[in-house]
């Protein structure tokens, strides 16, 4: 039998959002690797072994599910959202680059998923419907200074600003800096959303001005898009909806 | 029966990547309405009826989806990929924003999907596996001026950056403009990837540095996405992988 490595995303938590190409390959693994919460995901079998981490251990875990592979295993890295975007796939090939040659031609394939920003731009109506970008603001791998010039520039260009791991354990008050920025350069009344634990029973939306905007509405487990210059919201019974229409003028 | 409307994402091509969510609903629908070949995608079925339509029309479809929501119809919208990326989903809001008061109080579904760029990235590793933007080359609704700024700020802040329809109808020149940007901001060294008809039967990907890649490398089925400063490619057996690490410095 010939090993492979899967990375594959789970989506956002409902299984509605799971791929059929990702159960599929679940069906087909004997091993099953990631952090704790999203190996939790995952029906114990006859035949399959679980392998739960830490969340810090990423180098650590990839190389152990390369190593795996090689050993003719088959193997699934689970990420939730989509692996490719600030998760395992990019662990998974800084451990190959650092590795024996040999892996180098292990059979690898990424299986995307609904990663967060579009789970959260979709529960909310459209804010992502034009140009967007993507900022990580999880500290440990990236210089503050940088990331507050990223968001500079990425409000200059006038995009839809999705923010992954707003709150992240190690640097709590770096939020509160964003939402600073984003006030200063933005103003008060640009909009912006906060989704926490979409398509969970935890599932909540929250929609307001910038200027009311708190650090404390957003925990771990939020997805946070601030609007462009064009982001607007319809009035509807019982809320709101947020979008950006296609035209930029 | 009270009417619906679901926009749904039928993601790049392949049905391994369509969401059970958004096959639950197609399969509830009495109306699908859609691009001619989204709409090519659902298979007839007694009591479904088709509508397709020219691609040019998004405003127009998605007023007559809310009007026979609004008569008790169940709709759903197919986009490809993500229907909040570059889609249908702001023409709706636009069109819901526009329309009679009441349709404001319709039951109205985002179903996200598998966009191109996330299923681009995934075959060719993990070019997005940090901090990135998305741009629709798509010039029918945005002065070229705009999306001249809007890539120069984003090389400024460093993102990857996807271009969604880098070769469209009404401006195929725009393209070799946004290469010769490109070289004159990030170097003839910077990879960028063309990937063609992802998941499909006439896939391809290349994977060039900017100083060899000409505009004839896109087509209308074609995303490409430019790597940051730190995006690195992985030889292996028949081509490379190519990924950006999670780390800035």
């Amino acid at each position: 039998m010939t090993g492979w490595l899967a990375i594959a995303g789970l989506g956002p938590g409902d299984a509605g959002m799971v791929t059929p190409e990702v159960t599929e390959a679940l069906a087909l693994a004997t091993d099953v690797v990631g952090y704790i919460p999203y190996v939790a995901r995952i029906a114990p079998r006859p035949g399959l072994t679980l392998h739960a981490t830490d969340n810090r251990v990423e180098l650590d875990r990839a190389a152990h599910a390369l190593a795996m592979a090689a050993d003719a295993k088959r193997v699934v890295i689970v990420s939730s959202g989509d692996p490719g975007v600030f998760a395992m796939a990019a662990a998974v090939f800084e451990a190959l680059e650092a590795g024996p040659a040999d892996w180098r031609a292990l059979d690898i394939r990424v299986l995307p998923g609904i990663t967060a920003m579009l789970a959260a731009s979709a529960r909310a109506g459209a804010p992502l419907g034009h140009d967007f970008c993507a900022i990580n603001l999880s500290d440990n791998l990236k210089p503050w200074s940088l990331i507050e010039r990223r968001i500079r520039f990425a409000v200059e260009a006038d995009f839809a600003i999705a923010f992954y791991n707003p709150r992240s354990v190690a640097r709590p008050e770096g939020f509160a800096h964003v939402l600073a920025i984003l006030r200063e350069t933005c103003g008060a009344h640009r909009p912006i959303l906060f989704a926490r634990a979409v398509s969970t029973a935890e599932e909540t939306l929250r929609i307001v001005p910038l200027g009311e905007a708190s650090p404390d509405m957003a925990d771990m487990r939020t997805m946070v898009i601030v609007g462009s210059s064009r982001t607007r919201t319809i009035e509807r019974p019982g809320g709101s909806w947020l979008y950006t229409p296609r035209s930029a003028a």
